[in-house]
């Protein structure tokens, strides 16, 4: 069947769209090494397959043929008795993605009355989600000093509907503490969105989350993925946590059944399996301190990471040592931008991959 | 923890949330038989416990550790493959419910301008999604006479952005013919989405599907769903079929990776089992008309169903039905409207289920 690349039904899609350039997700290239998207390098708990056998196995089980369960209310439970919140502060959303959509579309109205603040650079998406609505965005340059990343003042003095800050931040992995965080939170006229994709790889246990001081900040989101720190990136799941009354609202705009039966099953089991967690966690960090020795011995720096991946500064040859690993069958991730353009974005992989890495790198300099 | 249910940051959410009901989707009752949201009576294909299988054992497959293919590729060739249309045509959604938002989203300004027109009564989630927008949303009553339900002539005479229709409809279970489908697609200043969630239960296969003269239409697009068929429910999977043009510009709309590796690998497990899928039909429509039998004998009338449910006239018991066949542990679907105040809908189950479900109505009746 031939058909044309032009559509007379294209006149239909919204100018926000059409004018709007797509997200890019990191390259995903067959058997190649995948350290630009800050995965786990180690796979997900021996209970997330035993969850799956069981789902395989028993065909009467009903798992598959019938709806999931809209609330995903194991899944909450067991996410409420770990973080020490209450089952109604949360949604599960299908990645932490899906909880971003939910809370551009609860709060951000495309009338030109509302506008989302963010620090700069930071998670792209915030800027799709923003673009796909028609909504302005404000970026404001992190303070860069001696390889410290500081929260710009600026972004608390402006009136954003929505204020989103990663912390740790991704792509520096550096990590702010938690009592600015908090100041902002007083400080913005509008809410707070606290990403903490990373949170469970800050070395200071105390500086993880803000998950435990929610009901003192009525206008606080904060955002948790097992994409990372669990090894689920390929089951898609996140957690929103928030004041009960917004969860409410926000519960209105997701999808019913947005988290599939497969995807709570794995989730709940991996977060219920506190050991082969923590085993994960000291794995990613060990393994981060070995490609740290290696690569300062380069020449290289990075401001201080709390997560699983580093922002080398490598300077104007970045670009071609991203493509040299690529050819090496090597992907890390590197952007065509001001601020990054001399940088590469590294994800921690397990010992034998971070041999491999710096083998290649060896090769490409010499 | 004690939480107050008000929430000094309700004042950020949109009014258009603050404002619409939430929809309920049909009740899920631990050990109750369903027969209320139109699930496949019978599991799911044993290809797709093999799927499971397969990804609980090898746990070095990295099919959950890494991110899942985002343009879905492989489900995508196969739906392609036995759809007869091109995989640059489809786009997988997170359950149809998805394909639904990321059109909503791709053609809605939410500046008055838009509005959205459907037959009615149908499937509630079309109002649903127009509300978190805050698009208006105008019903055509269905013209009934003699149990057939006919497509309203004003339907296609109103200048809506999207008009809807499910073919089958549900809950009516009525088939409207393709071709005053692709005459309403000619008539319509806007774009026709066709839902075609039951299709595969259309006696007739020349009457099943509008994707094969998709390349006739540039403003049609057909859903697709696993819920129902397929008996896929719980792993919420649907496809969306349109002009590549329109689907390059609703991919910026969808989530980067909203279908996630398990069910891409059981969807794609489920499409290719051919055998299994006509057996499942077979199955279905020979329950149907086994239920049909008994369901006239009690005087009980329906418009003639082409999908796996009966929207059955049972007069003003209807809701004294409902309610006593749920005190024994059968689920049916009623609605407190003008329309269908005296009216169930039965999805249709197992002969054994269907044998439970009409022992229980004649003890209701007796």
């Amino acid at each position: 069947m031939t058909i044309s690349n032009t559509c007379s039904a294209l006149r239909y899609v919204r100018s926000a769209v059409r004018d709007m350039a797509p997200y890019v997700p990191g390259e995903q290239i067959n058997d190649a090494l995948k350290l630009n998207t800050n995965e786990c390098a180690w796979p997900a708990s021996p209970a997330v397959n035993r969850a799956l056998y069981g789902a395989s196995e028993d065909s009467s089980t009903d798992n598959l043929r019938l709806y999931p369960d809209p609330s995903a209310s194991t899944l909450r439970q067991s996410a409420a008795d770990l973080y020490g919140c209450s089952a109604d502060q949360i949604i599960a959303g299908n990645g932490s993605d899906d909880c971003l959509t939910i809370i551009y579309r609860t709060f951000l109205e495309a009338d030109g009355s509302c506008e989302v603040a963010c620090p700069w650079p930071t998670y792209g998406l915030y800027d799709t989600l923003a673009s796909i609505q028609g909504i302005r965005i404000n970026h404001y340059d992190y303070a860069q000093r001696n390889n410290t990343w500081e929260l710009p003042a600026a972004l608390g003095q402006h009136n954003a509907t929505l204020t989103l800050v990663a912390n740790p931040n991704n792509p520096s992995g550096t990590h702010t503490p938690l009592l600015e965080l908090r100041r902002l939170a007083d400080q913005v006229e509008g809410i707070l969105i606290v990403d903490e994709a990373y949170a469970d790889f800050v070395s200071n246990d105390a500086e993880r989350s803000l998950i435990s001081v929610l009901d003192q900040h009525p206008n606080l989101i904060v955002l948790r993925t097992f994409s990372k720190s669990y090894s689920l990136a390929g089951a898609r799941l996140g957690l929103l946590f928030a004041h009960p009354a917004l969860v409410a609202e926000m519960n209105k705009v997701k999808d019913s059944y947005n988290v599939n039966a497969l995807t709570q099953a794995v989730g709940t089991a991996a977060l219920t399996d506190i050991t082969y967690h923590a085993q994960l966690l000291s794995n990613t960090l060990a393994a981060r301190k070995q490609l740290e020795i290696h690569l300062a011995a380069l020449g290289w720096t990075w401001p201080q990471s709390e997560a699983n991946f580093l922002l080398c500064t490598v300077g104007e040859q970045a670009h071609f040592i991203y493509e040299q690993l690529k050819e090496r069958g090597i992907l890390v991730r590197w952007w065509d931008t001001d601020l990054l353009r001399n940088c590469l974005r590294i994800t921690v992989g397990t010992p034998e991959n971070n041999t491999r890495l710096l083998a290649a790198i060896e090769d490409i300099l010499s």
